[in-house]
């Protein structure tokens, strides 16, 4: 039984709170929050606190805060030598106060509030100093029904980097194509087969090798036809770019 | 049972036909292309021919070659009004020779050559200008197990547009992401979970609704470091570009 210990109320806190409540091998012993109120929903389930000096015993301490604060709790918690470790893709692991044996437990997905998260879905990304709270993060995130991965400092961020192209700019892309559907008209539900295609293609070949499009056969034709029906010069600069990027990828 | 001729053997020529192989009330009483050398695995299945004056009758000839070979290729039918339509997104139905009824019959899906097609998540835009051929045309795409849309010469170049963007540009997205784990060692298959889901996520709510991630928050400092990671004065000029309209559709 591997007893936790959370901090933080966010949408990736409460996510995760759900998902050890439902793993059999973990017990989170306590919740912590700066302000109980967001937590006071599970108080029938969970020791919860908002008192930092009450914290008590547990074999990992998991940060889910604003990578700002990270610094500042880690550094406030009144004891050293445990396990600590926060749930960012971006921050470092030295930014966990040094008292504390560190580690990182970052769930590379999009947790939607409200939806109840398919744990299997997530890749969890772990880093740690030591080899033995590398095993612990470990059978934790197994426990979750995750798939875990060693990565280390370098890797970490660039795979947050990586995270911020395929969903927070595909997901600007998505809103792009919904603007000019829009516009003239068009039903956007009508693209949505094709964006499921297009992410399950890449599951199986590379997206080199999935790419197809008038950028990378080089049509001028229907390029130019595009860039005419655009008459919003942001997504025109999108358009340009975009194909300049196809173009620039496959020798054109 | 309507009865077509096929005429081209690209990527989509060739998924419809085995589609519309496995309709029952559809047959393809022939199929024609130019060079009959990329029909001839077919030619124990259907009658095939590379010479336009040995067309034979049928309710739809369907089109599936090159945008710019549509108009002479169409003019060159020995015969006029039958129901002549073609399969592009983007070329206008005027493109037709005039001399026929006109239609087209737009797949908006991504083809892969050598996998076989769920022709359920294939969306057919119908254009035409008789009111008896969008009936028919509509069959002939529910009878192959498609959504069928009645769209209209503005709707179509807007939704073979908008499919640019959440087609390939969303796919070079997923290149970048692939280039910039390559680049630190990092594997692109952690990506794949969070690619299904930022695409299954639109699927319920709306883009808009969708978005999270330091641009929409305007966390500058993780944009910060994100450009810094970024080594590569393409890359950065797409992150710029895709953050300040994340921004921008996001009052920021």
């Amino acid at each position: 039984m591997i007893k936790i210990v959370l901090l933080g109320a966010g949408n990736v806190a409460t996510h995760l709170y759900k998902g050890f409540k439902n793993a059999s091998n973990i017990e989170v012993v306590q919740w912590y929050n700066r302000s109980k109120k967001a937590i006071e929903a599970y108080k029938n389930d969970v020791n919860i606190t908002d008192n930092i000096s009450d914290l008590v015993d547990a074999d990992v301490y998991l940060i889910a805060v604003n990578d700002d604060a990270i610094e500042a709790l880690t550094n406030s918690l009144p004891f050293e030598k445990r396990l600590v470790v926060h749930t960012s893709g971006s921050a470092s692991l030295y930014d966990i106060d040094m008292k504390h044996y560190r580690g990182v437990f970052y769930p590379l997905q999009t947790f939607s509030k409200g939806v109840d998260l398919d744990f299997t879905t997530v890749p969890i990304c772990i880093e740690t100093l030591r080899k033995k709270d590398f095993k612990i993060l470990e059978i934790l995130g197994q426990s979750l029904g995750c798939t875990t991965y060693k990565v280390n400092p370098k890797q970490r961020p660039a795979l947050h980097l990586a995270a911020v192209f395929v969903n927070n700019f595909t997901n600007q892309i998505y809103r792009i194509a919904h603007e000019i559907t829009e516009k003239h008209g068009a039903e956007f539900d009508i693209l949505k087969p094709l964006i499921t295609e297009t992410a399950r293609k890449v599951q199986e070949v590379s997206p080199y090798m999935a790419q197809t499009g008038p950028a990378k056969r080089n049509d001028k034709k229907t390029i130019k036809r595009h860039l005419k029906l655009l008459d919003n010069p942001h997504q025109e600069d999108i358009y340009k770019l975009m194909t300049e990027s196809i173009k620039k990828t496959h020798g054109r």
